[in-house]
């Protein structure tokens, strides 16, 4: 146990004697099938930015086959962010990564997806339990060997060169059979096999006794790295993957603040520092960037509307409590008695009051460009010239209604709330304003104004012309209604259905405070999700028989607001959810009418 | 990895081959210095009930030379909890622990506090470590040993049986200065050593290495318990204790919701579901009724404002997200292919509709004394005849503003919501009625009507007449103000900051809907510390030189309300914190009075 800063020296020598640890991000495949997630092409092109820019060496980026968004957003990332260098420790790209069943079509349509990009993989698995071969797979352990290596070398037909074997239900597979599989689909050009602790109930122990077991009987005539995928049911999912990588595993498979399904994945910030704060027990280095951990940890967050309990290790709030709250004094004193992370090695901002309400449009311009050096706000920043002025009115509005100033959290509020509105995609509705009246004895009553930015104004000719006169303000388009409910959120919601004609269901609500105090803007997250009368879940795609006959497309989105006043914040994120449904209908849409002759997919949801 | 039902059965038929696990649950001790958490002594009472019902073995109940405050939680919770042995499958009661420093004065304090209770143990603590020793303690090694033997002789002396002793920052002491500190405190009658991994950066491998060798190589005449207490720094927490488990470990010291300062404390759920579905593996059994777990992590979240993230491990929404969810039909048909832990075993209630806006008094009688059947529910209602009534008023005015029927987490709600205001002392303020207008464009303004309890009515003889012609409607203490603010949350905290007089700074403001659907319940919890103009942070108590100068009394209280209207839910919360407060300020005063000769204690934060 050294101290950071030794440790992060003592890293660094020793790193050159040590393995490397492939560092594989899966947020924004298995990380997206956690519950309530559903995430936009855009959405999922900033998180793919962001784990460039982290430092992670293989993005796994979707699972094409699964519908034309996915496919679309693979495709997206290997050609935006396949090619980015910025920032990286080590001068090259990401790899991107693409999922497919063990089927010619599934594999096709992933490398078709991952083409645009330097540096690719295929992701292919089978189930290789018995279990799964007689009642899921209906087929023999000779089948599967034969399915799996025909896979493997169908990959290898393409050009693909970097091919990842996942045997699903590994831990319940016979491991004689085990070993045969992963030797056949080496031999036929595997390079990397990943070990699932599917069910997520392994101990240390046992998930260590099996990559150790794996590495010394698979047989292999070149170098193949075994890789880790732990599920986190019992609260063990970081310590199984430090197993593994004691026992021979040098990638792991991993998520942003460890989402995924159930109780989710390994979390990559855990792993990362658990090897920065041990150099020399793990033999391995890796090229994260820790600095990059906490503007990662919050952009996932925000995205996925999954959030983060404070005493989350590494992220959580209050994980470095010491740090900004009463006990900075004895944490000072005696920095030598008690190790901690230092939270300015992941990154996080100041809550120190930086601006206040007489700063100008320069020193505003000025620290803007300061915290977001190094981040990938950078970029969008850089790419819209009018960003700095649109922020600056709502710094000047936060400013006035602020007592102790601005402090980088709140600038960074700003810029996130700036940045999701473009992320969402198309937008159809944008709010406009609100009254309320509300209360004890009262029916709470709600009047909201929208644009629609999509509607044409009124072909009433004298309209259009009004129109013309003012063409940067479409006044035409801007709709209201009244609604009431059994409160004023419930008011509005109503108000924005009868505006916006989309029947939904609300699945959540939730509001934090994003910064400290009473004058403090609030965030709010719904999720809806469609409601068409015949339950709450039409699939999507047709089953085929050799799967699940359950559809588990999960349709619901989130939807997501910031403003002082959590009733605007309110109806603002409802409104960005309701463009966001209609975005992702629109979608299905589009992937329905292109009739590709594919293999159907059942579930986007799978056990590796 | 056996089912679930076969996993118990197994269980049962090993448990009488295996050795006990000592289930010790620190949540009212380490677990409340988690930040921003502050419990009143009512709701460290209610804990503790389900603490015993749950069927921990030893409840650490506090730190009673801490304050007045904890001397009287741990007290009560000695007399009011420590009979009890309802529900518990020993059929004995838990043993009260109370934390102490290696001094006379904290242990006969702790001793004092513990006494009502049948079973009762002191837990004294002192650091082993050089660098501790040298700049906290300014001790040497002999000087340390003197010290720990004779705070155990000590606690013996006082006829106490059951003695616990952690040395402070084990993980950096000297091994052999360490084995003779505890050889030494075992001579002296010490029953249980327990092993912090202060820090909380352990790998498995090395707090297993030192719990082995400690157990190998610690000195003692008769069988001495070796207990983990492992914080949750890399996320490390269940792993590191397990690693304890299995190299000699009988003891574990856990928190619901592995709540604690920073990232935390070891979780209980988690620690106990490894071993439940792993009977084989861990060489123990323990007495935990796991379907009590939910609950037990419902109340703890509800009473200490901790919130718990959807992928928490065993009791995060998404945890079991399988079985309530969209995938139902997919894991019903393969219960043999994907293992889980089902909800029921757990005590989670059912998202059924159970009741609608018709069910009479009868029927929501009948439902309520089912659902509460094993709780700790039924005690309060048991005592409390009106409560039927009172909450059948609350389900009516929900059931008939809902569309769907109430479900059974929605009569959980209601039974939450009715007890949390007892349980948090003298209400002194209570909400009587609120209008609210506010929106864009307009300045937020809210007029609030609060029914103050303590303050007679007025000395005017026709008033006091008014009041004595209806005495069970106190309309005189009702007292009524406006404010404005940024936005309706805010102008209703202005207005009740004017109606109470009671300055404070808002700490934290969240809202989660309890219930699905756009009708659903919706919680508010707010945090507020107060605000006297000097700071954020006046100390409570005097320092002493020997230890940090730094203050770090918390004297954040939390308050919680429910409504289907949020901005109510938000006035409710705000007052129920005011209430706290004042309830907290005046335990203050009284310690204070008391004028009570002790070491005074400069922290109550403790790192054991």
């Amino acid at each position: 146990m050294l101290h950071s800063a030794t440790a992060a020296d003592a890293a660094d020598a020793a790193a050159a004697a040590q393995q490397p640890l492939v560092i594989f991000d899966t947020t924004l495949r298995d990380g997206e099938q956690s519950p309530g997630v559903t995430l936009t092409v855009s959405e999922k092109l900033e998180i793919a930015r962001q784990l460039s820019r982290l430092g992670v060496d293989v993005c796994e980026a979707g699972f094409p086959v699964a519908s034309e968004g996915d496919f679309e957003a693979v495709q997206r990332i290997a050609a935006e962010v396949g090619p980015l260098t910025d920032g990286r420790r080590t001068g090259r790209p990401m790899v991107i990564c693409a999922l497919a069943r063990a089927v010619e079509s599934d594999i096709r349509r992933a490398y078709d997806a991952i083409l645009p990009a330097p540096l690719r993989r295929i992701h292919t698995f089978l189930a290789t339990s018995d279990i799964h071969l007689q009642y899921k797979l209906k087929i023999s352990r000779e089948q599967c060997i034969e399915r799996a290596v025909a896979a493997v070398r169908f990959a290898r037909s393409l050009g693909c060169t970097d091919i990842e074997f996942s045997p699903e239900d590994a831990g319940r597979s016979d491991r004689a059979f085990l070993v045969q599989v992963l030797s056949a689909v080496v031999e036929a050009g595997a390079t990397t096999l990943n070990i699932p602790d599917t069910v997520g109930y392994n101990t240390p122990e046992e998930y260590g006794d099996m990559i150790r077991f794996l590495v010394d009987n698979v047989k292999a005539d070149r170098p193949i790295v075994f890789s880790t995928h732990c599920h986190n049911d019992l609260g063990l999912a970081t310590a199984n993957t430090l197993a593994g990588i004691r026992n021979g595993a040098r990638q792991v498979e991993v998520t942003v603040n460890g989402i995924g399904e159930r109780a989710g994945n390994t979390s990559m910030e855990e792993v990362v520092m658990a090897i920065h704060t041990h150099p020399t027990v793990f033999p391995v280095f890796h090229n994260i960037d820790t600095y990059q951990i906490y503007h990662a940890s919050q952009l996932v967050t925000r995205k996925t509307g999954m959030m983060i309990q404070p005493n989350k290790a590494i992220v959580g709030a209050n994980a470095f409590a010491h740090e900004s709250g009463i006990h900075q004094d004895g944490v000072l004193k005696h920095k030598a008695t008690y190790e901690i992370i230092q939270p300015e090695i992941l990154g996080m901002p100041s809550k120190a009051l930086v601006l206040g309400k007489h700063s100008g449009r320069n020193a505003f311009r000025t620290r803007i460009d300061e915290i977001i050096r190094d981040t990938i706000y950078q970029a969008y920043i850089a790419r819209e010239p009018t960003a700095y002025e649109t922020l600056f009115v709502a710094f000047k509005k936060l400013a006035d209604s602020k007592k102790r100033g601005v402090t980088d959290q709140d600038l960074f509020a700003l810029l996130d709330d700036h940045l999701n509105i473009h992320s969402s995609g198309r937008e159809t509705f944008r709010f406009h304003s609100l009254q309320v009246v509300s209360g004890t004895g009262i029916l709470a009553t709600a009047t909201v104004s929208i644009i629609n930015t999509v509607v044409p104004p009124p072909a009433d000719p004298s309209e259009a012309a009004a129109a013309d006169a003012e063409p940067s303000t479409p006044t035409e388009n801007i709709i209201t209604d009244a609604a009431i409910g059994h409160g004023p959120v419930h008011a509005i919601f109503n108000a924005i259905n009868r505006l916006t004609g989309v029947k939904n269901v609300l699945a959540s609500y939730d509001v934090t405070g994003v910064t400290d105090g009473s004058d403090a803007l609030g965030k709010v997250i719904v999720r809806i999700r469609p409601s068409d009368g015949s339950g709450d879940h039409a699939p999507r795609f047709e089953t085929d028989e050799s799967s699940d006959s359950a559809t588990d497309v999960d349709e619901t989105v989130q939807g997501q607001g910031t403003d002082e006043d959590i009733l605007v914040a309110s109806a603002k994120a409802y409104i960005n959810a309701v463009n966001r449904m209609i975005n992702s209908e629109r979608r299905i849409i589009s992937g329905k009418g292109a009739g590709k002759a594919l293999a159907p997919v059942s579930s986007r949801k799978v056990d590796v």
